[in-house]
């Protein structure tokens, strides 16, 4: 019974119809074994220590693997056109005041990438990175132009206005997870070149990380929580105490798809469908911080092989983003203790994945 | 007594004048107390938490405190033609089979990056370094130009084919320590730009590394002491004996300048030069791993104020390295798990300091 002196919240209702069917694209394993000799012998021929290029080494492995397909022989490495993809949506749980920011933020936040202000944006540019930006499910209308002020495309894949309270029930119906995957595939397939960076806009998207971790690792939630951008002790408690009220509603979502809807966000669905499109294509595709590996996890416990694919950007300051890592079994890129999404844990990781690739090709 | 089927040791005797009076240059403290509060505002301005940038923010204003030069204003950051200096020498305490590398192997890779060929020349290109070599002491003839097939300029300023074995007496006389302290300001002196980047090669240096760890910081012997370049248990065994031996030999070699001539190195102690003019210049200097901040650790010795001009490019895998860095209370900026000179640390961490320079000049 709706009391009518209430203000009609601005929700689209989930579709009536039946739950689109999904649609995964073959994630094939990168690594081919016929090239681990060939590459070791490369790697041995400068006049130093085996293991001189450390975790250089590693990535430059990772890379030949990736775009190397048999039967043909290992040639070179060769990243082209680096795409720097970031998904903005917002999050129904923050009506439980679970973030530093009010949810307007993330539509200025968009709005200044748009404008090519953000952090993101200068690196991109520096690195030579196109930047698109993807409305996944921002609470409010977003214009792709906004009045001849927007420098970087804007790409409308809005799935709702904000989740839904997860508190209450799932943030998505399955048919909208279904959807944001779908869309996530979508945006990557036209996408050119072979490297897609994701980054991710959204305020109140940490606690949609912090309970996909629990959920898919069985991290405690204590450990998987944190300030975010910025709570103070007391709203960190008070996070605590909302998360646990929406793993206690959601206890039997348990296999990925149930779990990414019930738990997480439009963002988070269409980066998991742009990791598995990219991986299914042998892009190279270097994940952000804490946000998005939550939407590698997902990827990961719907397409296993996904994970030869990803390069971890950096980690987060954001404890539960080591927890992820370990979990993951990955070793990030960088590690400079950053507080935000928008990609650019990947661009500060990119130079270090250029150099791989130019050391690879220079032997 | 000598025997006289003994061969003759081509070793230039140490000169017989009093050693030279040491002239180091002033190095005035970066931080200036004006500026915390206006970078403090600058930061503040995006739309994010304020320690968002983590560690990139920290470069930053270690950048800004450098290059801002009181009463003027801050301005801007301007990182301009950036060096990478490496210094080449031997080590006399490879007699004792400290090295898993012969000694000829300095030479060799001097060679290979004489002609353009080493992992360092290629990172070097690719970041838009200009690479000089400096001959320090390396045992055998180098020549500038090799018959035509060296791309790479070398400075010819050795202090001695090798230093001695210091197991029997002190590496250098401090005539030499001074000598080479010298010749590393002047090098800097003729080098153009505000970055300079220090490298080094040299078989048996981590040695030397590890004993002035042991002696300026105090740790013990069996934490400063690792594999180098790849020793296995047996020899990292036989190193540990030698080094306590020389350890033992030069107890009282307390002041830095002693400790130095008698377990450091030719480069090492030309790295102290080139550290401390560097730093008088106002210029910014990237320091390499372990033995480059082996070097470090003296020239803080010598003086304190130079540590405001160092960031430290890299953890390598040497396990004393991590206790140099806590020693010096710093952070390096990519942690790699090389196992390599040459300068190579110190342009993976480049495009992560140039980051820091984009950021702080677009706000």
């Amino acid at each position: 019974m709706s009391n009518p002196t209430e203000p009609v919240l601005e929700m689209p209702a989930p579709p009536l119809v039946e739950a689109p069917e999904l649609h995964l694209p073959e994630v094939v394993p990168a690594n081919s074994p016929s090239l681990v000799f060939e590459l070791h012998q490369l790697f041995r021929s400068t006049l130093v220590h085996d293991d001189a290029l450390g975790r250089v080494k590693a990535i430059a492995q990772q890379l030949a693997h990736i775009q190397h397909v048999p039967p043909k022989t290992f040639e070179h490495v060769l990243l082209e056109q680096p795409q720097l993809v970031v998904f903005a949506a917002d999050h129904g749980i923050c009506d439980e005041g679970v973030s530093a920011f009010p949810q307007e933020a993330t539509r200025q936040r968009v709005l200044y990438m748009l404008r090519g202000k953000g952090s993101a944006n200068s690196l991109a540019t520096l690195n030579g990175f196109q930047v698109t930006v993807v409305d996944a499910g921002v609470a409010s209308h977003l214009l792709p132009n906004d009045h001849g002020r927007t420098i970087v495309p804007l790409l409308l894949r809005k799935i709702g206005y904000g989740t839904r309270n997860m508190v209450l029930r799932p943030a998505m119906s399955t048919s909208q997870a279904v959807a944001a995957l779908h869309a996530g595939m979508d945006v990557v397939r036209h996408l050119p070149g072979n490297v897609i960076a994701l980054g991710d806009v959204g305020v109140g998207s940490t606690s949609c990380a912090a309970l996909l971790l629990v959920r898919l690792c069985g991290v405690p939630l204590e450990d998987a929580c944190g300030p975010g951008s910025g709570l103070d002790a007391a709203q960190l408690k008070i996070k605590l105490e909302v998360l646990k009220l929406a793993l206690m509603r959601h206890r039997k979502a348990t296999e990925p798809l149930d779990i990414l809807a019930a738990l997480g966000g439009f963002e988070i669905a269409m980066m998991v469908g742009a990791m598995l499109q990219a991986a299914s294509e042998r892009r190279v595709v270097i994940v952000d911080g804490f946000v998005a590996t939550a939407a590698a996890l997902v990827a990961r416990a719907l397409s296993p092989n996904v994970m030869d694919y990803l390069i971890f950007g950096h980690r987060s300051a954001e404890p539960g983003h080591r927890l992820m890592l370990i979990h993951l079994q990955v070793q990030p890129v960088v590690d400079m203790e950053l507080r935000m999404g928008q990609g650019v844990g990947t661009l500060l990781a990119w130079p270090l994945i250029k150099a791989a690739e130019h050391l690879i090709n220079q032997e």
